[in-house]
């Protein structure tokens, strides 16, 4: 082991306390690690499963200051985290992934930028800083294109569609003016993800491609493998390394990408998650390791997990009240329920996800 | 479900906090179950991953009316709880297993009358109160015979082996004066145990039958399938079954067996504990469901999963300083590591344990 290596007993200190620092928190149990969980709400889920935990803003600098000091390295569960946040706790402790990885997904101009550097296709895209920006974008692109804000959008918040005819400038009024993005129409017909990881030694692991489905822009289901050739699944892996290996990346990183047939499969990445991710769920118990176990281990600098999957997969997330098909699909033999304890099921929000592995051929 | 059966989001309250109520409260977790943990040493493994800890000791009346009203149903993982805490908490809530299953268990005179009284083979015993009946039991039994303290007992402590030719009396003298019992030599071959679960409905599944090497009376080494007879390995399921049962069992219980081969294979019961039991910790990871999480869905009035292996096992505690080889552990691509967060590794103290899951027949 290296000597910054994490040891048994150490603890992680995870920034964001939903659902994906529960189940980092749960898979650090495994190993005897801790954990220390900072968020801004104490009723969220991942402080029911921690050693310790700190309830501030994360621009509470002296709550900061305590938290570094108590835990041995810093992770986090969302890109959002404020850049400052990032700069004060990677001072005093090593923080994984690296800030450049934080400021290079947070800003969606910034990642097509560095994509496009590394030498991974994007969608044609123009930055939008004012009204005639946008119409210059518009007409440059085309339409239908998507006007997006640069910062803090997820599950298709913060983005407007523009159909052939529309108009930027009132759809960039309409995102209050932020600074944004136009991405020019992909004619996609998949949209699949890699999950991979990597280690503190530049070691690299990735699970099978997965397909994802979306409903109102928040992903619905995931199926593994996904339906494209082996050439494209390889090319796919292939692209996250890259990308991986250009962040310096250290931990577990997802890459949406967009599958294009045209006379054969092409592919288009859409945007990078600098952590564990959705599409990543199933590998609790449909994979050798879990997603939440490797992104502990690359942390910790530990050797990456095995990716093997144990069978076919669907994995479908439980949005709002489809959490009260609980008592159902605990009667399901081949169905592995996950709910993330969270008290109300508001529409639209994350409550859990069930996986169903089905021998391979089947 | 039953109106008795809990819902996400409610609370399991667990008295113990070792590793057993440890990776009880990380299945539970999966699931959106709370888990307040009550034990005397706050340093303890469980409290570093529970929604709520109690530091008191088991006889503090105020404080286990405290965690009851903190809770939904009451567990344990241990089969010492004093019947009087047992008692006051089944005023309260529903205690699963019941008491009646600790009454049983933690008496080895009363758990061999009940075995007895249920058609499960013990070996021969007798009663042993002061030194007349402790030499009474010798010259009845014959020796070698095992003299054994009839309360607290586990791993070894608490029992002699009178070997042909010692003296009994001195052996009762030995063991404090306390209520004892002889326990006949049995010529046995290999140790088994079955670990099953029982649910609210009265359904039972057991996983397949371990096989359990011991050193200085503490487990080291499980294989499954134990290498019997399938004839051997019904007959074992079927005890099991046949004693949660006459128990009116909720929850995980386990069935140590000795197997004797005098011209055939004869199953004789060991001992009963009321709880998850270290010879299944395989099943997390190398069954479908594992032991925690089937102890879980069976306190909580839901239905059991499956317990499918995916492999053929071998699981190896690690004990004292054994722990330090977890570098190497990790590294291993088809090891799947436990450790439980124990500070210290003292000399024959469980740190954790390393489950190997191979394929079928190999």
């Amino acid at each position: 082991m290296k000597p910054e290596a994490l040891k048994p007993g150490d603890t992680i200190g995870i920034l964001g306390a939903g659902q994906l620092g529960r189940m980092m928190a749960l898979a650090a149990a495994q190993f005897g690690l801790k954990t220390h969980i900072f968020g801004p709400d104490g009723g969220e889920p991942a402080f029911q499963v921690c050693a310790a935990g700190t309830v501030a803003a994360y621009e509470d600098e002296k709550a900061l200051a305590q938290f570094a000091d108590a835990v041995d390295v810093v992770t986090y569960e969302f890109e959002n985290v404020p850049a400052a946040t990032a700069a004060f706790l990677a001072a005093r402790r090593p923080v994984r992934p690296g800030p450049f990885a934080l400021q290079t997904t947070q800003d969606r101009l910034v990642e097509k930028d560095f994509l496009n550097g590394a030498g991974a296709p994007t969608a044609p895209y123009a930055a939008v800083s004012d009204e005639a920006s946008a119409l210059e974008a518009a007409s440059r692109l085309g339409l239908p294109a998507i006007l997006k804000t640069r910062r803090f959008g997820y599950d298709g918040k913060g983005q407007i569609l523009l159909r052939a005819g529309e108009d930027a400038a009132q759809a960039f009024r309409a995102l209050g003016g932020a600074a944004c993005i136009l991405e020019g129409f992909v004619p996609f017909t998949k949209e699949i993800s890699v999950v991979g990881a990597r280690g503190l030694d530049g070691s690299f692991v990735a699970y099978d491609v997965c397909e994802n489905e979306h409903e109102h822009h928040i992903l619905s289901l995931t199926r593994v493998p996904a339906r494209i050739g082996a050439q494209t699944a390889a090319a796919a892996l292939a692209l996250t390394r890259k990308i991986a290996d250009a962040l310096d990346y250290v931990g577990v990183i997802a890459v949406e990408m967009f599958l294009v047939e045209e006379g054969g499969e092409r592919l288009v990445v859409n945007e990078i998650a600098p952590r564990v991710h959705n599409s990543g769920h199933w590998t609790l118990g449909g994979a050798q390791v879990s997603q939440f176990e490797q992104h502990v281990r690359a942390i910790a600098g530990w050797p990456l997990g095995g990716p093997r999957r144990l069978g076919r997969i669907e994995m479908r997330n439980l949005i709002g009240d489809q959490c009260e098909a609980w008592p159902a699909i605990l009667a399901e033999p081949e169905a592995r329920l996950t709910l993330y304890g969270k008290a109300e099921a508001r529409k639209g929000r994350k409550m859990g996800h069930v996986t169903r592995i089905f021998p391979e051929n089947e």
